[in-house]
């Protein structure tokens, strides 16, 4: 092992850099003051971290893994407002003490997750700290399109989901319990890596901002939290049918080694970063999407969600500072 | 005090975003997934993070400091390419049991320092951390100029300096000192402020663009350093004449109550965020820039910073990890 004291930050940046491919308009790459994009018309930008022991643990997280979803949440985002990304930045923060290939292990994984759209990482800053930090902020161009908000959803629209929820919640259930023998079960190696390395459905963001989504986002924090944010912001309600048998399927093999209902996940579990998106109903489901429900009125209590009319059991979500109220 | 812990997330949330506002081409603030921003042409992206008890430590700057401090030295990227700021996004990790009101200090001061050149905070996130981590990225629109670079320094031009060099320095090692009292004394009070709440000389940076400067970059590492990286990146000498009498004059106070040579702040002291530019020989300077030096061949020893004719005594400059070669 050798460690970022003995390479000092000249000899970090000299390991990691060549890691990273330069794709899309990256005018001017890492090494001086500040990057330079070439973009056109209006841009998307949205941060967000990950931070060791709040975010993730490196006795489950290889370097690769935190990469790859580092860059996949904030690349969520981007495809959340109906964009198409253009570049990341981003701003490390490590003990002195890492280990030089943990760090090659990140950068690996942030390529590799951003080669999948064809996008790079355009520049960033290393600096010291007590526990790791990867902040990322992505940036993407909407290319004529409208941002897809939070508050466009109509009553008569149709509720649809892109890609996948309650996976990564029941992975990061399972490496809680038994992060050793779960990750040696096939049936439940799949769900782990949810956790540890989520697929959004990138693609599926900029179809639903061209097919005239009404509203969208990305369920990080939840189906009902993130469902309720667009049922406020709309001032509706959303009816969601709970067809999620496939799903339901999938983590069957964690209820049953967990004694938890498949629902919890399905309903408050985030990370695996779906899309949730609302619909004109004379609108064809862009591919990708299924539907999952409808929007309706608020009704007299004020906008909510509703899973076949009545409210989730489980409606905690994810929350910072979970102290809070 | 009211910690984030009692207040939880979206708690402290409301109690910062309102004391953002909105300046400049932001179509979409702080609320959806991402941010929105009108840009035309090439874009400038940059970022930087403050870590606590690394970059900066709470018994000495308040959360207004931090949040001036962070916002600047993103800026001052921004301006060292010759852009305009449009506008920054915040990514925030702090302990649980912060105060609100270190938050709240923060958000005025970032606000305060985005003010100051009409551009404000776009959008941002809140993480849990066991340190307070503010990671800035900041955007500028380079409006038809080119960026910029470190490379472009010929023999024959001109060295030019904007702002200071060496207060900031000097303040740091006044309040590792004495806080308490050098805060108290009239001639250091103005060195520790150049350390909590640099002013880089940010329009400066747009008129050595429009200028036609060859090269450019903010000290952030010192003179010194930030100057070898000029000196290697065009393959030149940068011969700096030394003519830093003012500026030695106001590190006189310091220089008697430390015991120290103020030279040693002027070469290797970084953090006031000045900005180092080339100028070809025939361009007027722009307001607000100073000749300090002249670009020559490189020597036989390759490219350099010399004083004088001389290597400086004084190089160390900044680096994170510094246990390192």
């Amino acid at each position: 092992m050798v460690s970022c004291a003995e390479l000092g930050e000249d000899g970090v940046l000299s390991r990691i850099l060549p890691l990273l491919t330069s794709r899309g308009p990256v005018v001017l790459g890492p090494g001086d003051d500040a990057a330079v994009l070439t973009v056109a018309g209006d841009l998307v930008v949205t941060a967000d971290a990950l931070v060791e022991n709040h975010d993730f643990v490196v006795r489950w997280s290889s370097g690769e893994d935190v990469g790859h979803k580092a860059a996949a949440q904030n690349l969520a985002d981007v495809a959340a407002m109906g964009a198409r990304p253009v570049g990341l930045l981003v701003s490390l923060a490590v003990p002195e003490l890492t280990d030089i290939s943990w760090l090659e292990g990140l950068a690996r994984g942030l390529d590799a997750e951003c080669a999948q759209l064809d996008t790079s990482v355009a520049g960033g800053d290393l600096s010291g700290a007590e526990q790791i930090m990867v902040s990322i902020t992505a940036f993407g161009q909407l290319e004529g399109r409208q941002p897809v908000r939070r508050d466009g959803a109509r009553p008569g629209d149709v509720v649809a989901l892109a890609g996948t929820v309650g996976l990564a919640a029941a992975g990061l259930d399972l490496l809680v319990d038994d992060a050793e023998q779960h990750r040696a079960d096939p049936a439940l190696a799949g769900l782990i890596m949810a956790q540890l390395r989520p697929e959004p459905p990138y693609l599926s963001g900029v179809a639903a901002a061209e097919a005239g989504a009404s509203a969208m986002l990305d369920v990080s924090d939840g189906l009902v939290k993130d469902a309720s944010r667009i049922a406020r912001a709309s001032g509706v309600r959303l009816e969601i049918h709970d067809a999620f048998v496939d799903l339901a399927e999938r983590l069957a093999p964690a209820a049953k080694v967990l004694g938890a209902p498949a629902l919890k996940w399905l309903h408050g579990g985030g990370e695996d970063h779906g899309l949730l998106a609302c619909f004109p109903p004379d609108v064809p489901l862009p591919e990708g999407f299924r539907e999952i429900g409808t929007v309706l009125s608020a009704s007299e209590a004020g906008p909510g969600v509703t899973f076949n009319g009545s409210p989730s059991r489980f409606n905690a979500g994810w929350q910072h500072f979970a102290g809070g109220q």
